[in-house]
């Protein structure tokens, strides 16, 4: 590997003939991806839709939470060291003179032998310190008497207990939960600063290609990735945009690239990835911009391509179902959450558990395996044809055999990525 | 427990006093909650918006998959017996009589000697019945030269060999996946059948709540449940409307709620749900339906409530936020997701490590506990107040103690359920 990652593989592909001269590795085209892929800007999103984004900058509390000393619970508010002695035979006598509730303070001072009525989140009044919580109290009148010893500073929330003003409360790259919303809230945070989502265009090609969900007729069949591919795209943080399925035109098609690039973070082309008469991405994408990867050492999406048009990446997923799917999985989703500001690594959930059977793989390539969990035990899906869409269905995730191993051997524990998460 | 689960936790609440009587159990309210609530209607969404959708009838195959037998490669399609005995020395030589490409089938049929150039994907020619890859011949002119013996059969996905007509493909219940919207592509479903999304209002209450993202001033805070709330009911499926902030104004806030239940399939309280003059929740729903739970036997969320109006579960969630968010996470996601025809199980993933000090909690009541995860054991957050809603964002997740239990030793290996997931 040269510094430059480009450098590196860019030899994978050469413009000069048809075909795929030498693949690239799978690492080589992950390393390509880190190397010229980064955050898109910064935007800012209303509160109550930042959920699941990407927190763009260091979150820093204005203000302390909570911004004045407030009662913990129901009760009375006196001054803590008044009722030193009490107990439910010699009760402490005080007297009522008002009443603090959450949003409207008791004006008032407390003063020795006095107590307040206050609610759970009220604002302590001034001269009080400590709260009597409503169980140990008995009221007559204006008269309340205290059972127990309440020291000062018991059951008071104090200003600035939760977040001191200037704490750094969330980190950039978080991606916000639901409970960290709230704490924007407190910090009087309407306008959240998150990482702009990527739009990206899918294009689908393949004059056999009807729109998804036809029925087939005559030699022609429903285009099932544009729907899938969505899926993914959106998953991964990104705002989807199909287009097709498109005929196999090569002009039509460099006309609906290069818009597709002018209004796109990131272009998805799924079919006509390969080296046939029909495979018009690999050409369009040298022509317009730069293809720096072609082929891949990838089973079973080796004719996937990576490139380069006016700064903006271009995949080229294969059109067979299960490939699109490995190649998406492989690299489009890494670039994807990679232009969101998210961890490039897989979103599925990984678990270990030993191979019922063996599992064959071929040195110098990297298989992506769906597999089954039966009672415990990995059992690899025996699938001739790469075109098995359903096996993606009836898996429960998959394995990967990297390209140095021939497999692996029947109880041998392996790693599998679960597709539900 | 009788086999009538609302009878049994109902004498919980007892309207003729204010004040908790006694305190359901978590378990007792999780009864109560699986006895009443199930899924609710089928609606039909379309193909491209069905991911994560729950499947609500079994899906299964009117036509085969693929549709047709296809190649598998690009190549030259033959009668494979006639490729018998070729090799790089001596191969035996076809005539080029058409070309097959997906969408536009080769109309002839292919006689003895004959070979048709194809494509991936494209239907396979009558007469022929296997595929030369291109790797293996050599073309001049119309005449292809075979290298290599190809058996009939070879390099032929053959029609429904990924899915037969009639087989079931998916069945209900199935959160549907990327890969699925492929299939039911294939299938020529455009339209597909899920559990209807519930409809929640989220009434937040509170004299001294601002909208949320407010600096505080004076007396008042930002409310910060809705906005959480609101995220934790999209992530379970749910569709968040949110109601307030409102004043504490038990008129306003009874007509509030009745046209909140008209309008949604459950309504979840914020606020106002304890014994205070101020919590009017509890006396509404009694009002207008049934109190089934008042007091629950849980740290931090005690002043939790849940009943009925028309059939409508109607949440009473404590107003400070981190009790708020324990009793989601205890009765209102497992409503809502049951109401969505999802698991009710929580969404967040588990995992088993070492306590790396002791966590105390009391027997007869369940502890939901903050706790950080720092070189691999679990540290609990040492937190007075309930109301330390960054416990919550410091926090790698939660542990749940038992109510059985006093909490664990030291070591003691516990289950961490992580709010990342």
């Amino acid at each position: 590997m040269t510094d430059d990652p480009i450098a590196s593989v860019s030899v994978f592909y050469d413009p000069r003939r048809r075909g795929f001269r030498s693949r690239a590795s799978v690492d080589e085209v992950l390393a390509l991806i880190a190397g010229r892929i980064g955050p898109l800007e910064i935007e800012a999103v209303p509160l109550a839709e930042a959920a699941g984004r990407v927190l763009a900058v260091e979150a820093v509390a204005s203000l302390p939470m909570p911004p004045f000393d407030r009662a913990a619970m129901d009760g009375y508010v006196v001054r803590g060291e008044e009722t030193f002695g009490a107990d439910a035979y010699t009760p402490v006598v005080f007297r009522v003179v008002g009443r603090s509730r959450p949003g409207r303070r008791f004006e008032g001072k407390v003063g020795a032998g006095e107590a307040v009525e206050i609610a759970t989140g009220a604002p302590l009044p001034a001269g009080a310190d400590a709260v009597v919580p409503v169980e140990a109290t008995c009221v007559e009148g204006d008269v309340v008497r205290v059972s127990e010893a309440i020291p000062p500073g018991r059951h008071v929330s104090v200003r600035g207990e939760d977040i001191l003003a200037g704490a750094c409360v969330l980190s950039p790259g978080r991606i916000l939960r639901p409970q960290d919303l709230g704490v924007l809230s407190a910090l009087g945070i309407t306008a959240v600063p998150v990482i702009r989502r990527p739009r990206v265009s899918i294009l689908v090609t393949g004059d056999e290609l009807l729109p998804a969900g036809s029925p087939a007729r005559e030699d022609r069949i429903a285009d099932m990735n544009s729907v899938m591919v969505g899926a993914l795209v959106a998953r991964d943080g990104g705002l989807p945009r199909v287009l097709g399925p498109l005929a196999d035109d090569r002009d039509a098609l460099k006309e609906t690239l290069a818009g597709a690039v002018a209004a796109s973070d990131a272009v998805l082309i799924s079919g006509g990835s390969s080296t046939g008469p029909e495979d018009h991405a690999p050409d369009l994408v040298v022509e317009l911009g730069e293809l720096a990867v072609h082929g891949v050492a990838l089973r079973p999406a080796s004719p996937t391509g990576l490139g380069f048009i006016a700064g903006v990446p271009v995949v080229l997923l294969p059109g067979n179902p299960v490939s699109c799917l490995c190649a998406y999985d492989l690299f489009a989703g890494p670039i994807l959450r990679r232009l969101g500001g998210r961890s490039p690594e897989w979103p599925y959930r990984a678990i270990e558990r030993p191979l019922a059977h063996k599992l064959t793989s071929s040195l110098g390539r990297v298989d992506y395996a769906r597999v089954r969990i039966v009672e415990g035990r990995v059992e690899p899906l025996a699938i001739s044809g790469a075109s098995i869409l359903s096996s993606t269905t009836r898996a429960d995730g998959f394995v990967v055999v990297p390209t140095d191993l021939e497999g692996y051997p029947a109880d041998a524990t392996v790693t599998v990525w679960l597709y539900d998460f």
